[in-house]
Formats: C-alpha cells, sequence, structure tokens
C-alpha cells in the first residue's frame, strides 16, 4: 500500500507496532485521528508522552503506580500478611474488580516460558522470596494462569518458599465456571471438579 | 476496573476513544506501550504530535498529501483528463495498489448517509463540479462502494454533472469476484452477472 503523506505512514508505522494491530486497522486508526480536532490528537500525544515519563513500579509489590508506594501497599485497611501472586497488573485489576479480596499483591511481570525464552530470573520472584524471608506473612495465594506455564511457575516459587512452613501456600479453587453449561464444560476441568467435590451447602 | 495510576487511566481513555478499541483492549495495549523503552513511546507520541501538525489535503483531489498538491495531481505522467471519485483516503490506496488505473482522483470525504446525518454539502461534490465545468475532463469514474448509501451518492453527482455532455460517466463494473465459490455469491451479484454477462475471450 503506497502511503500519499511521509507523516501519515510515520503514524501507520507506529501504531502497527502495537500487538494485534496490522497496518491496515494502523491505517483506520490513523484517518479517523485525522478527524479529531488538532488539540485532541495533542492530547492523546502527550497522555504517552506522561505515561512514558510518570509510570512507576511499586517498590514492593510490582504494581503500577504513580509514586513510591501502590496505593494497595500503604493502605492500612488490608491484609499484609496474605500475599497474592499473579502474574500481571491486569490480574491485579481482575482480582480487585472482584471485591473479595483484602490482602496485598506480588506481581510477578510474567510467567515461566521456555518457548518465550522467559526464565525465573526474568521475573520477580527473588523479591517475593525476600518478603517471606522478612516475616510477617501468613498466607501466600498462588493466582496464577491454569496453564502448563502457570502450573511450572506455581510449582518453582513453591519450591523456592516451601521451606518457610510458617506459611501456608494456597492457589485457586479450580472447577466448572459460573453460568457455564455442563456439557460444553471440558474433559479435564469437569473430571477435576468431581474429585475435588465440596459439601452441598443450602 | 480500578486503574491504579492517573497517568495509566489517561492513557488508556485516550486509546479507547478509537473506533474499534474499547476499554480492555486500551489497557492491553498501553501496557504493551509500558514495555517499551522510553525513547520509543516518545517517538510514538511525536509522530502524533507531527501527524496533527503537518498533514495537509491536496487543494486539486482532497487526497492526504505532505504540501499543497498530491503527487498524483503534479505527476505529468498520469492521465488529468480521466478522475475517479473515491469515498475516502483508502480507496484511493486501494485502486492504487491495483497498478491498472493511471488517471487522476477526487476524494468525497464521505458518502451521503442521511442515517448519519452526512448530506451532500459535507461532501467534495462541489469542488468536482467545479473540475468538469473548468473543462479539460473527458471521463469521471464513480468508483464509490456498492451499497445503498454509494448509489445514492453516485446518482446525485451524476445529476450534477450530466449536463457536461462531453464527460463520460461511467462506474465500476460489478459482478463475480476473482476466485470466489460461484455457489457462494449473493443472489444480487450473481442475478446481475447473469444480465451483465459479455463475450468471452480466450
Amino acid at each position: 500500500m503506497d502511503i500519499p503523506s511521509h507523516d501519515l505512514e510515520r503514524a501507520v508505522g507506529q501504531f502497527a507496532l502495537l500487538p494485534g494491530i496490522g497496518r491496515k486497522t494502523a491505517m483506520r486508526l490513523v484517518l479517523h485521528l485525522l478527524k479529531w480536532e488538532r488539540k485532541d490528537v495533542d492530547a492523546f500525544a502527550d497522555s504517552l508522552h506522561e505515561l512514558a515519563a510518570n509510570v512507576r513500579y511499586c517498590k514492593t509489590c510490582h504494581n503500577i503506580c504513580d509514586g513510591e508506594e501502590c496505593q494497595i501497599c500503604v493502605s492500612a485497611k488490608r491484609d499484609h500478611a496474605t500475599i497474592c501472586v499473579v502474574e500481571s497488573v491486569q490480574d491485579v485489576m481482575a482480582i480487585e474488580a472482584t471485591q473479595q479480596y483484602n490482602g496485598v499483591y506480588h506481581v510477578l511481570g510474567g510467567i515461566i516460558s521456555p518457548m518465550d525464552g522467559i526464565g525465573p530470573q526474568d521475573l520477580e520472584i527473588e523479591s517475593l522470596v525476600a518478603r517471606v524471608k522478612a516475616g510477617g506473612v501468613a498466607e501466600i495465594i498462588l493466582a496464577l494462569s491454569p496453564t502448563m506455564e502457570g502450573d511450572t511457575t506455581s510449582f518453582y516459587i513453591f519450591r523456592k518458599i516451601a521451606d518457610h512452613t510458617e506459611v501456608a501456600i494456597t492457589t485457586l479453587a479450580r472447577g466448572v465456571a459460573q453460568n457455564d453449561q455442563l456439557h460444553y464444560t471440558d474433559e479435564l476441568t469437569l473430571g477435576r471438579s468431581i474429585l475435588d467435590r465440596k459439601p452441598f451447602k443450602s
């Protein structure tokens, strides 16, 4: 596709660097931006400049935040003895959205994945072990994705902190999802949910 | 979704203004940007500033360009007596990509669509009529989408320039698409392609 303007070409190229956005979509987005007022496009661009300049990661849990520590880590209302270990900032937001958790977090920044060349040393695992060693931790919840990579990462972390017998190590419940049709649930999940059956509560 | 950083929140909000991008996708894109080097994010933002500041529209055909007139309109190699009327800049690029057209263009900047409140006065139709009146035009190709809005717009333009009997008014051939399965072609298209059948050339 021959692009008739150098600046257009450049902006399209930048958008096309984003994941899931090809050159055709990038062109559609940029041509949409051209319909905006100039000040609105500038506001868009400024928001990216400020993002790059200002966003920091919490020194304790590695969640995204504006200052030194995130609002969850500095909150006196949270249970600092319970640490929920997650892969990414999105997972923190997803769990926070449930309003069912009152502990703190530890964001690994990824998951062990030899295929993508990501090993334990690329993740915030040592800093998690340091938090456990520092004491005051009663429970570590391993809340990683129920995939092979997630399970591998959970197992790796488990071995690193298993010596600390004072710390309970738990993981998310697995089973049939709320509102799922039973006959569409995959065999592995359904089989495990029968083995892990629980007393019925009315 | 509770977003833990003001700058993150703002960038996500900006991305979510783009068509086809919801807040979850916006969050994914912005978190991806955060993995980039700061200079690369700044380059992204700068490309948008420069886009807003520099991109102009050709004074003749209203295609996007860097200067006063686009490269197609200033080219001596193009046939300036043939004007292809299209809806958008993307259509110019699509037709240029075929390498089958050597005339010039006229970009309407949209299509007549009462549902979206777009009337003839919102489009570059008067300037097209002015180009025809100025003389030197042998053919106008109405290359709008084969939809009700496209046909309405074509008919409106046809009535505006039909007085100029020296100008041939043509439109794109319609029929079965190259490599389409015949039995999947819709009835309207297939019916019309039988009525408009052409002598077979071996």
